[in-house]
């Protein structure tokens, strides 16, 4: 249900970006192999037969970790502001979580709850508050695996497209969590 | 522990490229908004204040469907030859399952083994027949959540990083699997 | 509550087509033991004193992987000319999964729900739309479970009885989701 | 890595054995729809589009339910006179558990290892007891999920091929285990 | 919530009977220990140091296995005299599920479903049909683990008291599931 | 695998203590039917046609609450007195946790490995130091699922029978737990 | 959504108290390092570079073991006075367990729900019944991951702020566990 | 097995500081109630008869959320400097998560593998290549749920008892994981 951001096929990546970035893993190629990294990288010479080509490729948009970092720590700090104990989180286009920060004397519900916000907001790149209101009309929609329908979680968007989500648990009211929530969504594309 | 493709900063996407995208993404916004689908996309003349910029963003290279769809197949065309019932899974570069195809007449134990097998081997970037050999050195390994240290599983690259994985379980032996999961790697990227 | 197409004893079975299921188990008989696949099959002459025999025995009706492979396909196809994505699932009479398919730039919400709602609708042979009605009456019925009451999965029958189910989920409404469902299906006995 | 009993494609079921069936389905027909049994099967004059022709369909053979009691209760009988305190599990050729006993005064850990036992058993279409053996060699085949390597299991065949297992737990040996899971296997088929 | 028969404190038992059930304990004494039953009994003449005494003990009234096997199959009996596949679960007073049966056909719902049913049946000592009107004053009831508010669950009570409960599921309605669930308790007591 | 004290057949029961049983129940019979405890209860006057029979009962000794808080209690003192922070549990004859004791200052991991090293001991009515020295020639038990191979379990028997088992971690060394454990046994029949 | 009692920074720690607390742990020094208690702690020359100073820690006050035992046993006991069975729990302020009692004859659904209730009165620092209340105005509240919505949660504070909380269930209603817990609750702090 | 650092009791809380903590909470308390924050704080008036006196608190010290964050920063940016891509998790003394952090293009196993590093670091308070020697005499310790052997957790003291611990997985050997996670902890208490 939720409208994503597939820029190019990759054939255009086969471009001297792509090149740098070989660079980089060249870089890592001096790393010695060992037990825990069994990257059996091929050499440079050899044939990659198996090489998933460009047509077989698409690149997706992702929030750094470092912007959902910054995003998590303003979402906090606006609710230390008001004087609440929140836990934070922050999940991927592909609801998997970036940050999440349990914040002093958080209740223990906060937590899972934060994680699951911001899970929904992304799935339907809305924020949850108004995702409450659709229960309505689809009652069942709050059965879905990984979501909790409450307000506190806010998307982020790249070009309209979601490609994260923030989500805020603990203060006295869901809106007040959606409120840090927009804080820390503020806090990105500066 | 997996090199990752990380081409650029999305600061290089806000070209043209995203301008055709946003076009598909118009078409899209014809749907009416129904409870299923609150996607409270911005309007156009929106100041999209809370948009993620450039420099907050970062693209990643992916195996598209279509072309895990291709793997699949080939991985199990390649045990219908051998006369083998398997189970085929493909995961791509963060683990996400892409296609599963359970077999007529594979066990019930190779459906959940071929997913774990695949991810095994993205996680590690290396045919998971190699990785079964680490644990000499390092047998906790094996104790990673989601992991199974079985040959079967065999890593897609593109340029050398893991984007995906196809784990096929089933056969007689291990070996087998694994010549059938790189049948299906070999029929990408043509 | 699901009606299935027991279609006879095999004792019926034990005829010529046996014969030959049984010459193609000695094709794999040529495939050597190892400690991956310790079949002990007895030896022809032995005497398989624990062989179940017919009346123990009976035979079922499912849709063949190369099938199920088919309709996932064709619902997936649906959505995209539908400019929709989606995730697709297949499940058998017996709920188990035969195939999913993540579609590019489906929600992460999408991938699980899609199996939920192929399990619902060959665990009540209907359409998930009509299911969600009969909650009216029933409420707890969605507390089953492995399922889910939301619009987008179609059951496959033969002869009318459910061999399958076909699940979507991702698009902006349910009944979008349950078109491309009913595209899925209609891929099949063709 | 099972083998299985593919019979026959179901075009050959499209004869007077499944009108025999729709017989009985016509009898089960009287029954009216309800909240909980929404089956919307078409009328016999209506087309049924999307119904799943016979080169989409295979057919398996299962065990019957009666047949897995009287194998369990075998089991639990042999149990018995050896004056043993186990319980019994046995599951399908796709690891579905059919029946399941917990004895009298057995311990609490044989219920669930019970039914491991049984699906090992099946996976691999050998005793449990033989697959112990295997790990020599093949040390992570029991990290495989369901699956427990322990002497107690023993396959259920139908020419040749596995269609169900019988897994016993809670005797002060596996060997006593399985010589009960025998007993059951050896009840059926006569 | 559940009444239950506590009978007596077993300062009572410590007399002929248990005399006669160490007599038992002796028949299976001549099994050599081993690695999967180390039972470190103590000689007879060891002082027991820690071992229980009757004040510290209680008995509970618990079905056989034997009854449970019965009353299962009555209920699976009932149901196909009525043309119905259905899958059958009887729970003891703890709880701990001591029969299941899949029956053939059943919806692949059926089976979780019908150990749920028994699970609530015997939690509140009264057929589920009872338990989902109560759901309109405490409609949160439902959310207790492992309980479902469906008809269908009939308990087995011994002087009143709750000892066990029979769980059936999978007809076109709860109340044909609860016909049988009943046919399975009257099964017993005879 | 465990001995177990099937004491007597409830026919015995039927005597007079059982009415006594009946006369409590008398009393519970006074509290207000409600929603959260729907217990039907037949009138005294009825025929009680579904009741389960003597011969379809029978009765197993269990350690009360009390003794298992007196237990648990003793374990918790024994460590204190010796410095150290430990969690504690009690789990009966078929593995149902009675009591947990989360100690002051015991480390995040003493809390689960408690109950399963109690349930361990239970399961096979010895210390669990005795279990760790079985896996040399078993060392697949430990894969049975709900137990821990760790010293730290010991048993509570009551004529030799399992009832009940107590487990502590936290510890420095599991010969330490196993000494509080045993201090909690020794609380015991006194 | 908790308030909770973060009394200072543990910079006014580093004083004399916790000197004596090293004490304490000089004592705990002396027990002799083995394989499951590898302290590696500093030798108390070592320079501890990277010991976590006063401003970044902080204190928070918990309910002792020892005060939880005395309320689960005080809410146990008020229960047996009403001839009722329940189970209880005590969780701390991180929705931890501290103890449970599963209570003779208790339901087998009580265990968890006791749990559940008391974590939910913990989590809003408030009874359950009230809570109940408040999923009139938001209902999804009680999709969070480890509630009860039912009474029988009762708080546990420290000056107004909420250090743990006691659960009950098992007696005919509601109300009447949360009577029971409270009782639990009202034998702290004197 | 964890030592931990409990400082005084509570009673010598109840002075000055806590009365500024009351204030903090006064403010709080201008917050109007609402459906997600059901805090019914007794008027100051009111007698707290059932609030928990000073005997049956204690108080605990533990990593601030700020701190928390710094630690996992740090140990992010070692690994970045090193050019690897890691995750990191920080977890408290109670091993509940702090601070999460999923490193750009870290592999898809390191998540979940840095927040069980990190716990099983905390729970002996050692590094986890210390820990993973531990083995060798204890293999079952591997066993405890929650765990993971390998190098890359370390632990957070204040005054020699665990208060926290870092975790870091993905790079490409756990002794270079456990390098980024003592950076970490270098970050603190300075």
């Amino acid at each position: 249900m939720s409208l994503t951001l597939r820029t190019r096929r990759s054939r255009v990546l086969a471009g001297g970006t792509l090149v740098a970035a070989l660079g980089t893993a060249g870089v890592l190629g001096t790393v010695s192999a060992n037990a825990e990294s069994p990257r059996s990288r091929p050499a440079a010479s050899a044939a990659p037969a198996a090489d998933a080509s460009g047509r077989d490729t698409t690149t997706t948009t992702h929030l750094t970790t470092a912007a959902a970092i910054r995003a998590a720590q303003a979402a906090l700090d606006a609710a230390h502001r008001a004087h609440q104990n929140v836990s934070v989180a922050v999940v991927d286009r592909d609801g998997r979580t970036l940050v999440t920060l349990r914040g002093d004397g958080a209740g223990p519900q906060s937590y899972e709850s934060a994680v699951k916000k911001a899970y929904t907001a992304v799935s339907w790149n809305a924020p949850t508050s108004a995702l409450v209101k659709r229960l309505d009309s689809a009652p069942t929609l709050k059965d879905i695996p990984g979501t909790l329908f409450l307000a506190g979680g806010a998307p982020v968007t790249a070009k309209g497209a979601p490609v994260a989500a923030v989500g805020v648990a603990g203060a006295p009211s869901g809106d007040q969590d959606e409120m840090f929530a927009k804080a820390g969504v503020a806090a990105l594309g500066r």
